[in-house]
């Protein structure tokens, strides 16, 4: 047995059944190896971006870390975007990357670079096995690395000559990784969150394992017996939404507004994410998103029990069970197709169950208010703020789920990694992308106008993207999803609704004011 | 005048006027000064590894350097694989990244990460801003390790307070780089290689800045002085090419004929690039391509003057002028459309002066010497293996040189930055694309071959591009590039022909046998 054969079996043996790739020479005794191991399977993405993205989304929806398998440095350098937002996601992946023999590299082959070095970029785990007999705990070490908690990159290096090379002695028992529970808060900061609760205006802010529908909950009762607030991050990794789940408040993306809405508080609680910062600097401030007096808590940051801590808060305030009053259901729009009319053509048709994968950024932002009352669904977000997320999750989600995800992606981000629409076509995965058609970088042109009242023609030329229009719906087809082009709101319910009922992909190109509208 | 005024004045006074660029928040004010110094256009591409891919072809065919505007890590990352194709050339690339204030890194913001360490992977020369007075010599700097010689990647990390930071006492005399020769090759070296010439079985290995027309020549008079050979490296990063340019036989891409190419030969003289070396190694070897008691002598690696290096051989060869045979030119093909008829049909349609972007990888194999007694042209080649390289390169070629370009892309590869085509249309460029449509990674099919006789389900699943088969015209028209599919070679002969009469882009998907063929 080889150690390409071993890996696969480790992989296995710790039910990592999935990975995302691109592969190459370096990579082909793995490929080779996948003929061997059934129970693994590997999926062809067109652009490694595709690919980790891909493990992102599976990852997310089903807490089990996927694999990617990438091509030396350029193949993790193209995947890296999307594994940033990833490791902002606190994501368990496990990425293998095949490398030239030592002996090969000293020669500096032209595929050659320093491959550890972009994996050390992602501050996570990283490791180059030293042999054959190394895969198997080397794997596993990984996997252990990976599941954290909190989730991190992994990262294995993989020379072909140890892929290739003959493992000793396999008997057949491969190693699993240990589960690791996340570590209890402590006595000292439950204490202090109690105190803030009872004495200070203070928020809950939640995020990452605390964005379940039984947290949200518990967290909603707490604040409730203590007349405090829930904030939820920006951008969760995944949250629950919908009907009989709690709906905080969110964190505004904007800062200045940001700085508005947290004003009044003198405590704020950290639960399963960390402290709010403006996601940048400006000249004229703020540097801050937190008053200078306001006390935070770090009472379950990433890696810390957020059940744990909401059942000691629970019951240290005595908060009495939720009645949650039942939102109304929207009724589908008509007419005019706009950032609101999206937004409630959206709300009005959710089937329950579905996974939203959202990158639909300026043109997202009615949202969440819109869906609060709809059937029961979960969101992932852009926790890395890079763009090209929001299909290749959507890919992995669907395929690890088989369960109805809907793609909300802005042009703009799309185009970064549209080769992700191959590989639904590919796979019949039950993928619903909307792609809202503003024909600019709406998000960048907000921030131009911040720092000159009159834009030049130079500056807006970077801008808009209506100089070719692109026609998105080709593309789409072009790659083998069905798809069409809406102009008003109940083309768009209409377009949803066939979606939904029909099994397969589907792109629905929906056609917005231009800009930020 | 604040930082970014004087970063782009910094540029304008060392002639670098072009930035491929997408850019976000951090680079905000960077896009405001282009509206100031309007002698420096910004070039929006939809994709970072695009933007790139454009100042490495840029820069191949001026020997000047361009300048690409990238967001944070992630862009750097996105831009990353292009980078290293471009660093494998030697290609002088100025990077510039935006990044957060220092300030505001320590507060770990969502799109945080260690650029440095991202840059420092290139291998190249990287500066992070002190501050807005550090901007115009620290541009300088950049561009003085941009050019070298060699020519290498240069990376400026620009926080955004640098960029709206006030620039005190600047006097509109910006510093210019200095214009550094190459080094003059050893007289030991010359005489070793002398020595080697007139005693032993010699090849003189050319490449980088050694395959132009008139060292190429140089290179075929010493060789026809002293019964030795000229071998051209497999992929230079631009050589002169056609009619009244020397053909030297090139090195063979598979490592098992490059052995048996070079197996006769007792020394090696390296002209403008370094030792050949197998591109991956294999279990069964080889691990090297140069015979065990082959001298390599390294007269001109990377660097050195290989014009002087060459003028000096000639003098201690006393070679005479060299008369070289006009080859024939080849009449267009008709029929069946394989890769001799492409190679063919390029070959007799081929305008003087046309520079070829050339990522046909399999498919591409018969271009060499089909083409060499075409009017003369210009190749550039893949430098350093990362797919992807071809639309791009031929973008930043074809705005360099106002000439027309001819993209050859494998299918595979042109899906890796697929976006360069909104640019070419966007920018009216004379860029002609054939895409060789062969559905398949024929590269690791071949590979895969060689691992194991009988290739499973799983993994031919991996090479294979026709499930679904992508309709790469629909690609380039959505895009706003004119497109046509050619089944025949007449019909391919033909569209060439109207391509390179009708100024803009125009896309050509040559439909092949599928795989290997």
């Amino acid at each position: 047995m080889n150690g390409a054969d071993a890996l696969l079996a480790t992989l296995r043996a710790n039910d990592v059944t999935t990975i995302f790739t691109n592969p190459g020479t370096t990579e082909i005794h793995l490929v080779a190896a996948l003929d061997h191991v059934p129970e693994v399977q590997g999926i062809l993405c067109l652009f490694e971006g595709v690919a980790t993205g891909a493990a992102d989304g599976y990852a997310r929806v089903t807490g089990r870390a996927a694999a990617t398998l990438l091509h030396l440095g350029p193949g993790l350098a193209n995947g890296w975007a999307n594994l940033h937002n990833a490791r902002r996601a606190r994501t368990p992946i496990l990425n293998i990357v095949g490398d030239h023999p030592d002996f090969h590299r000293l020669l500096d082959p032209p595929l050659n670079s320093n491959i550890a070095a972009l994996a050390g970029a992602l501050e996570g785990w990283h490791h180059r096995f030293t042999g054959p007999n190394d895969v198997a705990a080397g794997t596993a070490a990984a996997l252990d690395a990976a599941y954290g908690p909190p989730g991190q990159i992994a990262t294995l290096i993989l020379g072909s000559d140890v892929a290739w090379g003959e493992v000793s002695g396999a008997t057949g028992a491969w190693p699993v990784a240990p589960v690791h529970g996340a570590t209890a808060p402590s006595g000292g900061e439950i204490a202090r969150s109690l105190t803030a609760l009872r004495t200070k205006r203070t928020a809950l802010f939640v995020g990452g394992t605390a964005a379940t529908a039984e947290q949200l909950a518990l967290a909603q009762r707490i604040a409730g017996a203590t007349s405090s607030r829930v904030i939820m991050e920006t951008f969760p990794a995944i949250f629950d939404h919908g009907a009989g789940v709690v709906s905080p408040e969110r964190l505004i993306y904007l800062s200045d507004f940001a700085v508005a809405q947290l004003r009044d508080l003198d405590a704020i609680i950290l639960l399963g994410t960390t402290r709010p910062v403006p996601p940048f600097a400006y000249e004229a401030g703020p540097n801050s998103l937190v008053a200078e007096n306001c006390e935070v808590i770090e009472l379950a940051p990433p890696g810390i029990d957020t059940l744990a801590a909401l059942n000691a808060l629970l019951e240290g305030t005595g908060a009495s069970p939720l009645t949650m009053e039942s939102g109304e259901l929207l009724a589908p729009p008509t007419g005019v197709l706009n950032a609101q009319s999206v937004a409630a053509a959206i709300a009005a048709t959710i089937p329950e169950g579905l996974i939203i994968s959202d990158e639909s950024l300026t043109s997202g932002l009615h949202l969440y208010a819109a869906t609060q009352s709809a059937p029961p669904h979960r969101v992932m977000s852009l926790t890395g703020h890079s763009i090209g997320f929001g299909l290749p999750a959507a890919l992995g989600a669907a395929y690890a789920s088989r369960q109805r995800v809907l793609a909300l992606e802005a042009d703009g981000s799309m185009m970064y990694t549209l080769q992700a629409l191959w590989t639904m076509a590919r796979e019949s995965l039950d993928v619903t992308v909307v792609a809202l058609a503003n024909r600019s970088y709406a998000v960048v042109d907000l921030e131009l106008r911040r720092v000159q009242s009159v834009t030049g023609l130079a500056s807006q030329r970077l801008i808009d993207l209506d100089d070719p229009a692109i026609d998105l719906t080709a593309l789409a087809r072009a790659q083998g999803v069905p798809s069409v082009r809406v102009t008003t709101a109940d083309e768009l319910v209409d377009a949803l609704r066939r979606s939904y009922a029909t099994p397969g992909p589907m792109f629905i190109e929906a056609v917005l004011p231009k800009g930020l509208g």
